[in-house]
């Protein structure tokens, strides 16, 4: 089999690329010296999280209990679910803990610890959980100087549950785009971090894991003393928008959607494709950087970039190619069955929209497929 | 089973909103004596399908070779594939036909039609096809008015292929935002399948069948004069896109995500729920619309908006709710475990998020679980 044996939309996944970007990031783990939990959120495949995991203790982290189970089965036993705890996931999180897995919780709140520690204990088991700490005015999290709060946690979480540690997610880190601003956001991931740490160490309570983690600042922290492990995902793919930060290059991207041209509207200087947002996403996350690069860069089949081609807009099936300028465009160039490989903004939104990679090594023979699962 | 028992986050279709949209566009397609041959991409599910063809001859649409082979298995003999064909889906299109499955495919170029007629002669097949016309400058097709091509593109089938006639799709109007508006967009979408189906009439070219359909064009259409179907889809659930265009009421959206509240940032206004990009979609189809709702309009668990809160931004896992102006919210109302649902931007899009609807009929009820299916 080779790409032209596809039928398309597909999802081409270069497991040399893969490999490239998992030993990069590796390198910069143990530079630092902390442990990596690789996210498996972006991956979603088995195979992809044993090359993740590959010469690391297995410590993962999931963003949904359906990965949980999935991971679990496949034999990952150490699995950080790193999504504030609902009630309604408790009795999932509990069988899995029951099961054998090291299934963690994360919170944010004094409602949610007295919630999470009195279903332990009025069913019998302890759930693990990290205090969600935000760093950096983002999203989730109780202050890292909050020690009050903090402290408040800690103890409703001393019986049917049992503090683990704390973590934090810089995401705000996705708005630098130099060498500098992702290392300065890096330390104010790490420092918030720390100090969430030292305040419950210094109210009495054991605090052993320090988490923290996005592939932009994990790749450009200058330092990461007191952190114990790093949560990373995206990384094993990267995309068009880490592309655009600067974490990676255009090259390095190892995901991106081989499609078909299936018409021509010459006048508008159009190409018209087979993989619309049902294969693309809805993800315009390159929208506001510096390039935009609509639903997707237009690569060749082997995945080298056609000047500055990009599908410039997308309905369910249809994807509309364009010159990046909306300059004219020579369509026969593209008769109908050229084959495309369109990469992606976010991998992790892409490659949601299938259900398995054909992979490639860096050729254009399909040496694989490989599973990926969705839903809740 | 109800809403309460379910893990969030979980797709929710209300049967009883269903069926009245349903009920409405059965009503419009009766009154222009069209045939209904609807689109089955927005609920990519058996039970749906069925629901949508009760009364009719059981014609339908898809956009994927997938849907086909599924719906084909359900029963459904009579598919119009409605995304123009790529060469490497002959091989597929020639399997269901020689199934027993009335194929008809797609194509708006001499080129691509010359190719399936090869493909057909080659295979002892013959492949039943329709031109595809471009209406109102939107996207793909042969001008309505382009006899030149349209004979030619005739000529080519009439070896290996056969030519059923045209089709078109106005999807310009979903820019139009009054019932005039509406009913001129309708009335551009017929003539121009009209005028063409007469061009290739009077070059001496059998042209039976002449296909149109949008939601909106078809429920304000004010005469169907010359076609003989109706393509429609997104009826069947409706969402905010088609209530900000005046085509359904909010009240009419069938599909909703459950959602949990996981936390809250109080000083910011913000609920945090878990349903986030991944469970809501990227679509942001009103972002251009007079009334933007973020990633959904956020109502409680019964589907009863709450005031003017929306899912104003979202991560992966994550949903952010806020105030669409922006304004203070009174985060206690909202204890975590909060159940609320929120209604999609998009139904086609959120809905391919999930793999199973949860139904209920218009209360708590869980009713049914019905899957649906994605991929190519």
């Amino acid at each position: 089999m080779r790409l032209a044996d596809l039928e398309t939309p597909a999802l081409i996944l270069d497991a040399a690329k893969m490999r490239a970007n998992i030993a990069r990031m590796n390198a910069a783990a143990r530079r630092h010296g902390v442990m990596l939990r690789p996210h498996l959120k972006t991956g979603k495949s088995v195979e992809v999280a044993k090359a993740m995991t590959a010469g690391w203790p297995g410590a993962v982290t999931v963003s949904t209990l359906k990965e949980a189970d999935r991971f679990f089965a496949a034999g990952f036993r150490d699995i950080l679910y790193a999504v504030g705890i609902a009630p309604n996931k408790l009795a999932h999180a509990a069988r899995l803990t029951r099961e054998g897995c090291v299934l963690t919780l994360i919170l944010d709140s004094l409602e949610a610890a007295e919630m999470v520690a009195a279903f332990g204990r009025e069913n019998g088991v302890t759930l693990p959980a990290l205090i969600e700490i935000d760093s950096d005015d983002h999203r989730a999290g109780v202050g890292p100087d909050d020690a009050a709060t903090l402290a408040a946690i800690a103890t409703a979480l001393t019986d049917g549950a049992e503090l683990r540690g704390v973590m934090t997610h810089g995401g705000g880190s996705y708005n630098s785009t130099t060498e500098e601003g992702l290392a300065a956001h890096a330390e104010l991931e790490r420092s918030g971090a720390v100090r969430a740490a030292e305040n419950l160490r210094a109210a009495g309570f054991a605090c052993p894991v320090v988490s923290v983690g996005s592939t932009p600042t994990a790749l450009f922290a200058r330092n990461l003393d007191g952190v114990t492990e790093l949560r990373v995902g995206v990384y094993v793919f990267h995309d068009l928008v880490m592309a655009g930060l600067g974490v990676c290059a255009v090259e390095d991207v190892a995901v991106g959607v081989l499609a078909s041209v299936i018409g021509h509207q010459a006048a508008r200087g159009q190409l018209i494709i087979d993989a619309g947002w049902m294969a693309m996403s809805r993800d315009r996350g390159t929208q506001g950087q510096q390039v935009d690069q609509g639903y997707g860069l237009v690569c060749d089949a082997g995945g080298r970039a056609l000047g500055d081609l990009i599908v410039a807009s997308a309905n369910q099936e249809h994807g509309i190619v364009a010159r990046r300028d909306g300059g004219p465009l020579d369509v026969a160039r593209f008769p109908v069955g050229t084959l495309l490989r369109v990469l992606p903004n976010h991998s992790c939104a892409t490659a949601a929209q299938h259900g398995e990679y054909q992979v490639v090594d860096g050729g254009d023979a399909i040496v694989g497929t490989w599973q990926r699962f969705g839903g809740w």
